[in-house]
């Protein structure tokens, strides 16, 4: 259930974007209760200079290339899951490509579980009465 | 008031990504009360790698090329709105470009109604009292 | 905490498009009470047969280039402010790159406070309890 969109910047190798890939999606499995089956992904790459971020923000040093991560996924991970979750994520995506975590952005969009299709033109959760 | 994300591998045709994105606003306009007028869309083609999707997901199979559909609309449709939207995405899709109707993946995030500006620096849909 | 794309038909000079991410990120500063230091932009530039508008609705006509904001951002903006900003934005978009400010399109995404990291794996505005 998350479509998972990461932005990098051009020049990363097909060998790093595919870890990239893979361990985000490995911190959505081990730390937010998705299923391994469950990874639909979108990396996007940009040039450098089209990737915008301050150099510093909240006490942290912004040095870039920056990786910014949107997961949408359903509303109702604790607070206590989405914190695992950036440090897990910020961890994977440094091992996976070099970035630095300092520099690994993560934002997510929640919604409703009847708000996904996942193939066959069918919801694929719907509610309980429906 | 929809803006739609079309995320497609590279290699389709212009004629293609045309009839793609004609097909995705006519299921909006069909099932789920758009304007006919009210059509602003992205068509984002990636390379086929970086577009990751797992084999199998709630017993359907996938495999590939997908297209990811995210439609950012107003809350509010209901369960089976949703639904029927769904079923003729995918079956828009699958006429428009070939993708198996299994490899249309549909994702909605709903906004508030004051969350739009189309054109000219305006709030498109402000409230009654506003 | 906003992270904000803009979408935009190749051709733009990277000097137009450095104006462009300035001024959207200003006019987030001076309207919506965003910090200065707090700038994520990601510019996405795309053939322009990818960016499909309708030449007329709500009364404005479109002529295109389009220019498409996305702002992911914190919930909680009044009615007033969104629309300060809708003005802004097409205001300082149109001076950034001479798109006529009809066709600056914006939509807001909002989330919860928690739904961020901006760096270093940590939750960015963790709840007061937390």
């Amino acid at each position: 259930m998350p479509l998972v969109r990461i932005t990098v910047p051009r020049g990363m190798s097909e060998v790093q974007r595919g870890a990239l890939g893979r361990s985000v999606h490995q911190a959505l499995v081990d730390v937010a209760n998705v299923p391994a089956e469950d990874r639909f992904q979108v990396i996007e790459e940009l040039p450098p200079e089209n990737l915008s971020f301050s150099s510093s923000y909240l006490g942290l040093a912004h040095e870039g290339p920056m990786v910014f991560v949107q997961v949408t996924l359903n509303a109702g991970r604790s607070v206590e899951v989405k914190k695992a979750l950036y440090a897990r994520i910020a961890e994977g995506v440094h091992a996976a490509c070099g970035a630095r975590r300092e520099d690994v952005i993560v934002s997510l969009l929640e919604v409703a579980r009847e708000n996904w299709s996942f193939g066959g033109g069918s919801m694929s959760y719907p509610p309980a009465s429906g």
